[in-house]
């Protein structure tokens, strides 16, 4: 990410302590945390201060090393089983933080300065993933091309450079015009908030959309492509992301649109026959019964956005099955959602 | 309506004022709003104080009627001519809006008193429309059904009783157990704030869920019947209703959950052949940008819940083609989406 000048990742690691780009604060300021501990690194992902696949991959992989280094000084294996295991009860759903606790937790077995170092190297992994995911995507994106995507799946998602929108980012880069369609995607408007910040930075010309508009634009032939992140992949190519990526899929199809998943090897789940395998995180009501953000004068609030007294369903991700998915974007190349291509590709 | 006890018409004239309950304060405040002139009811229907298919079909008669009272001291023809303008200008997508203007223009062409006459019987028209379809609507609605809606077609939408919950507060009242899922309904969220609020008020146990959610709610089969109203109806039976409405019926379609559309015969449109001749009203970025609401302490505030200097699109209405729709349900009957059964029914 580049802010002001500067170049930022995501995540990264200095000594014992992680720092995060505050993604709860963005689009209205830039602040960089820095946390001591791994129960705060495990408190950042569940409160989703870091979110995203790949950032809380990397997020994670940083926890258990801090782990590791908090052990030295106390009770050592136990203290770290139940680091690991703390740490992988923040956000079920993501394959990707449990790929690097447990590459952080092997490593670890030889020695804390091990398990920071392996934790750096899934972290520059990230980085390496996204620009390969960027170069294989952008043959995808012709000029002129109306890119549909849901949440962000952006630098912001990753360490670096995105899984979704890496490819455009790739595509712009080589002088392709392009205009980006970012879904809100409620309840938490991480396409209103920071996929539209990402593209207004790079200066890439976009618009945020409601959610419900989707399948008109898609109607009025305005969508010449959807690609979206993902949180976790059976191996039989279903898919679970952000909820809402359901729907777009299912338009998609109906209108005859390419629908694409960009993400890393590390998301895919061997363990995993089919989507109806993968937990779904259920969060907190309030999530859509509330919204925060800043007044005219710049003065946060909390308002609420429904009627007290009623409750709300707030699952957090959903599952596409791989019949939706026309292909998935990886570091390694682009493969169709069949197992036969899946087990041939992924470690 | 009934509020604290006492019964409420969505809207009413007495005299030569028009009382509306303001939808745009709902549901954290119910405040009746009395208008004297016709400009004024037009502003309450542009900026949506009253809003709903049938709500606006006889706030717009009641503007027209207001016009003529006016005219009386006024300019006469011309007066009324360019108030005709004005009303039918607030909502083009609105075809109860039109209807009703048109047979209260035509009514006061003998009279001031014949205009208010004419548009009193309107609003009475649609609360024994209402009725009807509540009493048709019923026979889909099997006991412990689940109910997903989108926006708000209740008491609010029309004049009293609703046209898509006319059904459900039928069943309800006959003893049938049943769940409703109000989709929230981005960017206004009428779900969210109003079809909650009634549903509350009448004791049905129901839900709010993000717009993103309805595939999966559908997809584990949770879902036994979808309805909606509708904006206006070509005579094809291509329907134009809010935003998001198109997205339901495919998924639902996909799902093989019955999709049913409820409306009044006033809401057809003899002239319009298909969707693809409905004037869809865009409305300000805005609405997308920004929401409005009571902090913890009630003191209202609008906040962005958007990246500044991004832009939005904000299509009021989709249209959804007939081959989705399961049946319309009208006050005379429910009817297939075709050509032959629409021409057969509407006057």
């Amino acid at each position: 990410v580049k802010f002001n000048g500067k170049h930022y990742r995501t995540v990264w690691m200095e000594g014992s302590s992680v720092f995060l780009i505050d993604q709860t604060l963005l689009p209205f300021e830039f602040k960089i945390v820095e946390i001591k501990v791994h129960t705060g690194t495990c408190d950042a992902i569940r409160d989703m201060t870091v979110r995203g696949a790949g950032a809380i991959g990397a997020a994670a992989g940083f926890a258990m090393a801090q782990a590791f280094l908090e052990a030295e000084n106390q009770a050592g294996q136990g203290y770290v089983d139940k680091a690991k295991l703390l740490i992988e009860n923040t956000r079920p759903t993501a394959k990707d933080l449990f790929a690097a606790t447990g590459r952080v937790y092997n490593a670890g077995m030889m020695g804390a300065g091990q398990a920071v170092e392996e934790a750096q190297q899934i972290a520059t992994e990230y980085i390496s993933h996204a620009l390969a995911i960027g170069q294989y995507g952008e043959e995808l994106i012709r000029d002129q091309f109306r890119i549909l995507t849901h949440c962000n799946a952006g630098w912001l998602a990753f360490v670096d450079y995105g899984s979704a929108l890496s490819p455009v980012y790739a595509a712009w880069n080589n002088g392709k015009k392009l205009f980006v369609y970012a879904d809100e995607t409620r309840p938490r408007s991480q396409g209103a908030r920071l996929t539209a910040w990402e593209l207004l930075h790079e200066g890439i010309p976009h618009c945020i959309i409601p959610d419900n508009a989707a399948a008109t634009l898609m109607s009025q032939g305005k969508v010449d492509i959807v690609i979206t992140g993902a949180d976790r992949i059976a191996v039989n190519g279903d898919v679970a992301n952000k909820i809402g990526t359901l729907e777009k899929a299912i338009l998609a199809k109906e209108f005859g649109i390419p629908f694409y998943i960009a993400a890393p090897l590390s998301t895919f789940d061997r363990a995993c026959r089919s989507g109806a395998e993968i937990i779904i995180e259920e969060r907190s009501e309030n999530e859509v019964l509330f919204q925060h953000g800043p007044d005219p004068a710049g003065i946060f609030h909390t308002i609420r956005v429904a009627n007290p007294g009623s409750a709300a369903w707030n699952p957090a991700f959903d599952v596409t099955p791989a019949k939706y998915i026309t292909a998935i974007i990886t570091e390694k190349g682009i493969i169709k959602p069949s197992t036969e291509e899946i087990l041939n590709i992924i470690p």
